[in-house]
């Protein structure tokens, strides 16, 4: 094991040895980047995990800022606070961009990842860090899958549970948009199957790929707040033909090509394959079998305009964990709104975590995860 | 005027003299696929216009059977009903795959249209066929936007306006859906902006676009009640890394690749471009000003699940326009509920129809449109 630190305040957990994915392919290696904030007690037991959506990275503190400070939901006086970038992403951990034993770029030849394989590596980092409990771990939208997944991957560590804007498993819809976007990143032939150069990549398909991702992240309502009504009446007048003609069109473009300057076409697919492929209740029987293994306390956050994870899928969850709560967030913003109006649940958030730690359970009460046991499970 | 017929039934119609568009430019001729059903009254007043969605074609008893036959809402027994190719499409009408004067095809270069453009083009047609009243207009979706210009175009040969699954205009949410469609289209460098040979047209492009829409045109209930929950717990067994792993993905897959050998890339994007520049109240001051101006009774057929023209659009259809009645149809297809569930508004169609039949003006009584007219209008 090697730590080192990135010039950003970005740390690197290197892991010599292979990691067996759950598809039975093994990596030779584990790299991964995490930032943390705050220190961990003496007891090792005043741990939060943070789980990063899609396209985001191991910075939580400034993607979900409006939870991070003193008295907040998130407040490094007095936790330790830990986010790893997603194994498959491009943010350090290990993925498709990282070198191959070969010496070569994975590419394409990325061994396919799960989500559960993702909770595992950051398992693997608490281990590493000799964290012994976890407060909570708390996601949004592919982060709220994984926080799932903690409850039953790492039941005796992971004190309670957040989960906003998640689900427990893709559903067709979901299974459907990315597959869209799967679609118009092969339209562009640069992406060559995933096998382009690195400094030749498919721009115009992650860009279409981007477009399609961030409709369903919004809504109508939230598009019709920022640009309101403004249609078709000017197409004729000065602004005609102008590319900025409709202003929804534009910002749609502008978050398009954003992430084609920021983010690597095979590890966007390795993390939509990832996700498509979920199923929480893989291996653990019934949808509700699996789900009333969470023993947790669990918070399920909602957003009520969510075209994405349906708001019936949170509602679904809530009532299949066993000691869940859920928190209904009004927002129009869509699945977006778990960052966008992030500042607005931060008091629910908060409010459920402090309730765990005045009436919850201790580690000692539960038979937190001794760490001398954590090479019987994570070797 | 030159009108042939086709082997399928399908009719022509070839206007000589230039036909100009919303935007000032001319095409110098136009030329309109058509079918008809019935036979027009003696007194030219029995005929029913069906307008047609984005990728239709004029065949409406085929795509719209439901509606069709003794007894129901098109009934060629008593009315004489038509249907047009739209301006701009593929599938006969002058559009981007018709010759342009310099005897080659319009291509790219094919002029900007609207939707009043194609409801002009509409408009002509009924001249030529001789139409005098028309009891009602009726579309779905593109054909929904069409109906209700209908009613301020012609106002005084309609005589109602059925408008099923449409809007005012474009709104943001829908600009901004067409808008991922044309980037998917752009990231197949065999588009060429516009200018590909007939021989190597943009198939991945086209295709991804069409994915797209698909997402747009269903509804997380259609693809639940369709695909189940069918997830990711076989993805590691048997079927595992098969592209048919997931159902619902391969479904998408097969409609993206289903357009590709049925229509064109140009013209595709030349019927989003008119629907994205759509709004009924271009040049007739508000939004308000313009639905008040629509005197027809008119019925506003919505769908519960749309996710594409929100119900809330069709409420506030039928809210501003005086003389309008909502159908709520209660479908879980989403936006394609209008041809999904066409079996279960014709009922609601059939008793509006009628109802304007019993109750409703003559051409008289209204002043219907005198024929010797039409040359002062459309030529």
């Amino acid at each position: 094991m090697n730590r080192r630190w990135t010039p950003e305040g970005e740390q690197r957990l290197a892991l010599g040895q292979p990691f067996v994915l759950e598809s039975g392919e093994a990596l030779p290696g584990l790299e991964i980047a995490y930032r943390t904030w705050g220190k961990l007690s003496p007891q090792a037991d005043n741990a939060i995990i943070v789980c990063h959506a899609l396209t985001a990275d191991a910075d939580a503190a400034r993607w979900w800022a409006p939870l991070f400070g003193p008295g907040c939901a998130l407040d490094p006086a007095d936790s330790f606070i830990v986010c790893s970038n997603a194994l498959g992403s491009c943010y350090g951990t290990t993925g498709p961009t990282s070198l191959a034993p070969d010496g070569k770029h994975w590419g394409a030849r990325f061994p396919r990842v799960t989500i559960r394989d993702q909770v595992r590596a950051q398992i693997a980092l608490a281990d590493a860090l000799g964290i012994r409990s976890i407060r909570f771990v708390i996601g949004g939208s592919m982060g709220g899958l994984q926080a799932l997944e903690w409850a039953l991957l790492d039941p005796l560590r992971t004190q309670a549970v957040i989960s906003v804007a998640g689900a427990a498993s893709h559903s067709p819809w979901a299974l459907v948009w990315n597959e869209a976007q799967r679609l118009a990143l092969r339209a562009d032939p640069l992406f060559r199957g995933g096998f382009y150069p690195p400094e030749k990549p498919p721009e115009a398909g992650l860009a279409a790929a981007r477009a399609i991702a961030m409709v369903s992240y919004r809504s109508p309502q939230s598009l019709e707040a920022r640009f309101g009504r403004e249609r078709g009446a000017d197409i004729f007048g000065p602004r005609a033909h102008s590319p900025d003609e409709f202003a929804a069109r534009g910002w749609l473009r502008h978050h398009a090509k954003n992430l084609t300057e920021r983010f690597d076409a095979n590890s966007y697919v390795s993390l939509l394959d990832a996700l498509d492929s979920h199923d929480l209740a893989r291996a653990r029987g019934s949808l509700e079998a699996a789900l009333g293994k969470i023993h947790q306390p669990t918070l399920i956050g909602s957003i009520a305009s969510d075209a994405l994870y349906l708001p019936a899928e949170q509602h679904e969850l809530a009532r299949l964990i066993p000691n869940a709560r859920l928190l209904e967030i009004d927002s129009a913003h869509g699945h977006d709104g778990f960052l966008i109006d992030a500042a607005r649940f931060e008091p629910g958030v908060r409010r459920f975590a402090s309730e765990q730690r005045s009436t919850g359970a201790t580690p000692a009460d539960t038979g937190a995860f001794p760490l001398r046991q954590k090479s019987l499970r994570y070797a």
